[in-house]
């Protein structure tokens, strides 16, 4: 690396909206020390997220390959032995590349054990955790029902809980995400009912201080001569919808925005988005009285997120820090929240597909563009690129599919940045896949968006969606039906298939590997398309003149 | 394996034409033995390679996987590591899986030393000669210039002819690939003015001979109770067209079927298809003294091979291995020999793209089509699919992309058989590239076919390719610029666009591991879109009741 003291924070939070944020335009939800990241960097406003589901998003961010290559299209996929990481690309540059919180990775054990690799070795926890070395892993989500454990890990944080004397098996849900009745009753955080409940823990001890403790612990320990990247990544403002005080009751029903969503949606709707509006989830978030306490709880978990961002933001002022570490900040996906009549985030609308991303650089040449937005076509897989390149690489980008973003922060736009950005959901492990009778390998959904459309294409012989963006930015009027804008939708399909025809497992040749090839073979004797010689230089021919040897017989 | 003496001959032959064969129709170039095969078995007549060039080709047979998705798009890429092989898949069904010439694969060093494997160990090992056992591992292709020779690897073929008293450095050129003139001066077999020559060696010492021998060896050496596939994969009919006595002057000039080329193939010629017409090995292909000797030698080189079946398949017969031994007979590409003003294999053509496929299968069940022919659409990534089917396992479809061939060996035609095709062709590393001034990402070329048409498709903004196979059975007539037939490019282009959509690298999910993850989570305590609760069983909410414990402080 040029500089052996630059550093890279790059915080996640787990299903936080683009637009829950007060610099990103949300009226009662203020939200200072994001602004004030925002202040020092460039906020991008349309960053999209490879899939609107966690563990494939970020697997894409943590590859800088799209699902369609890495091919963990969803939670529990793992990740397939080899594919290169951010781990592999950062430590070859000299910096060390750590991990702090929740990544959803799944090791892939049976290519492991296929390729005689030992889980316990250095490549082998590398390859186990995504290429970060674990300085804690802990992926937040330790729900708990009659068939066990939906994560089987160990829970570091319901470790610290017990340590703390939150008692049982499994403080993080009895605690930390649940609330209690007068009557002493565990009122769990996963009935939404519950949600205006204050969590049934002290605030220092809920997940998000906790992991800025872990974070400022990490930071502490680092030599200042060994440059590293942290991810950071908080399993908040991911349900269950619960905040511990003062911040379940900072926010009230006049507190939340306007609803996006038009009876229209539901007037002969595409199978899949019907399928995704009447699901559980969807049905709840029909209902005024579910939005009316989730949203506020949403917006508490947000500013309790803030808050200790502010913490962090403090401690890296106060150790001179600041000066020397990039700070990235993003979010895996989005959340419905009931609009488009939809919960969670199993398609693409921009509060599912669209996130946050705020990106400081410490360095002088990005001074111009302080406190500046962009507004350019970004894709979560940009942040590998951006990581790379600030480390002192360049970006292999046989393997690597995103782009650097460091010209956009230094005040400069590539000629040919991209027209088009995509995202991938495959929902084949959902209900809906059985309700529609769905092959899993056809359960697949792309998002081809520039800045004036955007196209969701369902496989299975569906109809697309089609959006205005320009002149329907709430995305409520579904024109994929439309034969007037049959030419936008083949627009559409043409740069759907260029991009998945594209060259992406090409990984162990680099482009500059193949013009090198060329012409070499001649040089080595293939002397191929020749009569006579007379087509080439004596030189490549000189190694077959001369006395033939005899065969001795 | 239910029956544990099924084994597996395994044969390909390097640059084989389709045609080039009695059984195919050639009308001067008598074939028995293929013949004697394709009696025993079924011949398929639309067999098509996913590329037409030697490496990629073998990558997609020995795989079972598409170039797009191995991605070692051409000669020279070494294919990733942790590719499954056929070899990965076989073993598992307790069959051996050995090499016994050809692969034209090369390892991914690289990868293996990230993951820290060691070449050396039984897994390196596999690794490196694409999941094969190595018996022979010989690619033929001796080649030697003023940069050394064009593969690196220690030769047994150039070992065995030093044992045999040929002398020199390179006796795989000098002898086995030269003639000798008058004057005893070496006439390289590169010089296709010398392929009328007899190659100066012994014809039992020649190529084809002596893999036949080392064939015969293994077989002799395996126990008849450990089944086995043997791949065979032979450098001929592969450049340099030279072949020995007595070979060399069995066919002439009025053995040399028509030549299919039209002066309309080059009125307003396809920009890449021209490149390659006016390429080197193209312009040579041109002349008529090319032909007149190169053709002759080719078929001589075939004659040779059928005889040395002959062989093979008597040796079979003599040891009562024909009642449990399945033999497959195909090719990696075919040989343009100056068809549609081409040499080599760079397009899809039928005499590149198509290539020989005849399987014998001995079980009882495919009796009734012992004799036949089968037109459907094969492509080359089905053998793998049929051994793996063969040697007693179900075909795992998240993996390997091709599909069993034993129903059309049994007499019958799955319903949902394939409707298209595909190869892919990588050019970037082709002076033509360099000359079209294309990065290599974009050189990229795409073959979709059907019974009806096949349309040929080059990123970088070309128009395509089309030709009316049923009209045009010549493909002389490019119809890609005829506004008549743009609905026939457009369904050609949607078929295209979804195979490229394809799931291919989701290879550690089973399409059975995703329909099992449905609706698990729930009983893992993931509770989505409850609001209290009476959405679902009380046993998925005892886990929740009880009296709060309390926080010792």
């Amino acid at each position: 690396m040029t500089d052996a003291k630059k550093n890279i924070l790059f915080i996640m939070y787990d299903q936080l909206r683009f637009d829950y944020l007060s610099c990103a335009g949300h009226k009662t939800l203020h939200t200072p020390n994001f602004d004030r990241v925002a202040q020092m960097g460039v906020r991008f406003t349309r960053c999209y997220v490879q899939s609107p589901v966690c563990g494939a998003s970020r697997m894409s961010f943590y590859t800088g390959r799209y699902c369609h290559s890495h091919g963990a299209q969803w939670n529990g996929h793992p990740l397939r032995v080899g594919e290169h990481t951010l781990g592999d690309h950062l430590r070859k540059l000299g910096m060390g590349c750590h991990l702090i919180g929740k990544t959803h990775m799944r090791a892939d054990k049976d290519g492991m054990e296929r390729l005689g690799m030992s889980e316990g070795s250095e490549i082998g926890l590398r390859q186990s955790e995504c290429g970060f070395d674990s300085y804690i892993r802990d992926d937040g989500l330790w729900a708990q029902g009659p068939d066990g454990f939906y994560d089987e890990r160990r829970s570091p944080y319901n470790e610290y809980l017990k340590s703390k004397g939150y008692e049982g098996q499994n403080p993080w849900h009895h605690f930390a995400n649940s609330g209690a009745t007068d009557a002493g009753e565990i009122a769990s955080g996963f009935l939404m009912q519950n949600a205006d409940m204050p969590a049934n823990i002290r605030e220092e001890d809920s997940e998000t201080p906790w992991l800025t403790s872990r974070t400022i612990d990490f930071i502490s320990e680092q030599s200042r001569d060994e440059p590293w990247l942290a991810h950071v990544s908080y399993i908040k403002p991911h349900w269950p919808y619960i905040v511990p005080a003062p911040y379940h009751n900072k926010y009230g029903v006049d507190d939340i925005q306007p609803l996006n969503r038009a009876d229209g949606e539901l007037n002969d709707p595409h199978p899949v988005y019907e399928g995704f509006t009447s699901n559980g989830i969807g049905k709840a978030f029909h209902r005024q009285e579910v939005r009316d306490v989730v949203i506020p709880a949403y917006m508490g978990l947000i500013k309790q997120c803030d808050d200790q961002l502010g913490r962090l933001l403090n401690f890296l002022e106060d150790t001179d820090r600041l000066k020397d570490t990039m700070i990235v900040i993003t979010s895996d996906h989005g959340d419905y929240l009931g609009d488009h009549w939809m919960g969670e985030k199993d398609l693409f609308h921009d509060c599912s597909a669209k996130v946050p991303l705020i990106i400081y650089d410490p360095s002088p040449a990005a001074d111009s563009t302080r406190g500046t937005t962009c507004d350019e076509l970004v894709e979560a897989i940009d942040c590998s690129a951006t990581f790379i390149e600030y480390a002192g690489g360049t970006v292999p980008d046989h393997i690597v599919e995103g782009r650097s973003l460091l010209p956009f922060l230094h005040g400069e736009k590539p000629d040919d940045w991209r027209e088009f950005a995509i995202s991938e959901y495959d929902y084949g492990a959902t209900a809906l896949a059985a309700k529609l009778g769905m092959e899993p390998r056809d359960c697949r959904l792309f998002m081809v968006a520039d800045k004036d459309w955007k196209m969701m294409h369902a496989e299975g012989g569906f109809r697309p969606m089609l959006f205005d963006l320009k002149n329907d930015p709430k995305e409520q009027n579904d024109l994929g039906a439309s034969d007037a804008h049959r030419d936008v939708i083949d627009m559409m399909y043409q740069r759907l298939g260029k991009w998945a025809r594209r060259m992406s497992q090409r990984v162990t040749k680099s482009e500059d590997d193949i013009r090198n090839m060329r012409g070499r073979s001649m040089r080595r004797g293939v002397l191929l398309g020749l009569y006579d010689g007379t087509e080439v230089d004596a030189e490549l021919l000189v190694k077959y003149q001369g006395k033939v040897p005899r065969a001795s017989d």
